[in-house]
């Protein structure tokens, strides 16, 4: 190993699927990155959870990349490097929604950076955009499909009529999908990816635990063809918001009117549409994450990092959290096929003042199905019809709901 | 004017429509970039063609923003402003199409930033994205939408069958084409802002005079119905990519397949499409230049050069340019209703190796209409085959052909 006087010791944490591609890629691009920089970057070393010395490591790098991922040791290590005068890149998002305040405070009491482009939508530079670009325009908010996983699956699931644990099962055999795929499938893993975008566009502090997540286990390939019908899209669409003056943090399966900019993006790829009154709306989309992709984003950061200083700036303003919405809906009833199953139900929905926009009735033998737009409404109030109906007795399965986005794109 | 010890003063040169923008969008954002940058932004002052003194304007600034347009004064102001040691933010495509090489060098030598993410995409933020998110991957080609006015017009006559003309009045009346809208459908300014991507993604100088391109005026409406009918769009795309070891940037209509990240880019809004084997792909798109979008562009070039120093990197690889590269077309031809036009025109072809993929011929009374699409050839060896075909007797209007992007998105 050199050790001249413009060598930039970069030290890895974590040799899997990313680490190992970073790994490749630092050394084919040091040259360039010394023109750029004045810096020439040099891997320091390698650590796993099984083998070398987290001391040593830190001893030669003026640079710590964590992907090591999950909270154990990935959160002490972190603290140690940020503690130590080390800049940190990571792209561990799952450490990042719970404990980035921790860890962003630290950073700043430091004076050291800590990046992490990679944590969020694969190759998609959202976390460079809302920082620096449009660090001059007030968000709104942010629509993001920011999960490759469930957006091949749903893709899929439309093009070909395969159920859910079909399509599970393609993404698997394509590499597109985890064995264990709970945290893609679930929406847990876009909604770590939601906080961390919230608190950049809105400068407030979001904890996973303050999003709320559904994931895409209960879609029906007849929800798809009825969207077909409708000329509707559907994907798993994170939405970090201001609503009253407060902040809503939310992940959902939504139908997307065709004029929506996410309603294109297919496949495994994420995109994030961010909207501010200064540019109406910037859509950026690309190849959710790979190894060479999020290595790739890690290695944007790294370079980054090299060129000082841009240091995270605070989080001030503090808006609240607001967890109850408007939304429209999709309705999916199985009900017996007798008179006034559509009147008992309807006047379940006034009661809420629930307001009916199209109904599709289909006859199948002795049971009927009942598919409703409804027009926007407070989630709690169409919460609060949908327990009164799915006790209805003329009910044959439980009732299935899934939100449209509406607005300007109707 | 406060001169407290953390204010940054920035001169703004010109007060037309995005001039006016910025200087409003500047104190409404004083105090959060105070709070971002340690530094309160104030406007030192404002110059126009016909008002102000440059030399007190420069005392008062840190920082010049140059949104007066043209060559004169520009050049001269920007570069008096950089041999001053002052940083400069510009939006003027222009002057560093043509001017960009002195300009730049000025920058390094004098160790200040030049920054003009408002030159080229509008609200699309790829100037940042290449130079930062994806300096660690190296780019094979740039695909790009980036002037909104022709993007309107060919949205316009797609949708409603208009001629040229018309589409242009129309967008004339809506404020997306100016009185006098020869640069944007020339295709010169969408020449002018691929020069300045081509520099940036390839590292090499590209004067505006290297840049071919063809505007959209010859677009005709049944060009567009035929496009209709083959699945295909037609937008302006401005191209820059690596070709046998040289750079090729060029800026011409052409067919899209459905596939392409670029197809559903609709009205008046710009998108670029970079492609690189480390991330495949990335897409950005939004608002084309509007006064406030670019304003907002600058804005946040302006907060980057407030957090020293990225300075301008220096070009160093130089590729050679490219101009004859290899496309598929679309041919239109009017010709004779008789026997074997078919056959000289197919011979023609043959003779240069031009090979046809499909063929659909109308009959018109007396006429036909030919419209082929061929596969891809080498332009020179086209452009000689289409020489010939003008000079063919059963020819009864100019052959018009317009570029097929197929690739991987066929």
């Amino acid at each position: 190993m050199e050790s001249g006087a413009n060598r930039f010791g970069v030290g890895l944490l974590g040799h899997g699927t990313v680490g190992a591609a970073f790994a490749g890629l630092l050394p084919r691009h040091a040259e360039r990155i010394e023109r750029l920089t004045g810096l020439r970057p040099e891997l320091a070393g390698i650590l796993t959870r099984s083998s070398g010395s987290f001391d040593d490591l830190l001893e030669r790098s003026e640079l710590i990349v964590e992907l090591i991922g999950g909270i154990d040791p990935a959160r002490e290590w972190v603290l140690r490097a940020i503690e130590a005068g080390r800049h940190v890149v990571t792209a561990n998002r799952q450490l990042l929604s719970r404990h980035g305040k921790e860890l962003w405070e630290a950073a700043r009491a430091n004076g050291v950076q800590l990046r992490f482009e990679g944590a969020v939508a694969g190759v998609v530079p959202v976390i460079r955009v809302i920082q620096e670009s449009l660090a001059g325009a007030s968000i709104d908010r942010v629509h993001g499909i920011v999960n490759g996983t469930t957006n091949f699956i749903l893709t899929e699931m439309a093009r070909t009529g395969m159920t859910f644990g079909q399509a599970l099962a393609e993404a698997q055999r394509l590499g597109y999908a985890e064995a264990d795929p709970t945290e893609d499938v679930s929406g847990s893993d876009a909604a770590a990816k939601m906080a961390i975008l919230a608190r950049l566009a809105f400068d407030t502090p979001v904890h996973l635990d303050q999003v709320r997540y559904e994931g895409i286990e209960q879609i029906q390939p007849d929800d798809l063809e009825y969207a077909r019908e409708l000329g509707l899209e559907l994907k798993l669409i994170g939405t970090a918001e201001r609503i009253d003056g407060g902040l809503s943090v939310r992940v959902h399966p939504a139908f997307l009117y065709p004029g929506h900019p996410l309603a294109t993006v297919s496949g495994p790829f994420n995109a994030v549409t961010v909207e501010s009154p200064e540019i109406t709306e910037v859509t950026m989309s690309g190849p959710g994450a790979g190894g060479t992709q999020t290595a790739s984003a890690v290695l944007g950061d790294v370079i980054s990092a090299m060129i000082p200083p841009a240091s995270t700036p605070p989080t001030s303003s503090r808006l609240e959290i607001v967890t109850d919405v408007v939304s429209a809906f999709y309705l999916h009833l199985e009900v017996a096929d007798e008179p006034g199953v559509l009147a008992q139900v309807a006047q379940v929905l006034a009661a809420q003042r629930v307001s009916v926009k199209s109904v599709v009735q289909k006859g199948l033998g002795d049971q009927a199905r009942l598919v409703m737009v409804l027009h926007p409404v407070l989630e709690s109030r169409f919460a609060a019809a949908i327990e009164r109906i799915a006790g209805l007795e003329v009910l044959r399965a439980p009732p299935r709901a899934i939100r449209v986005l509406e607005e300007e794109f109707a």
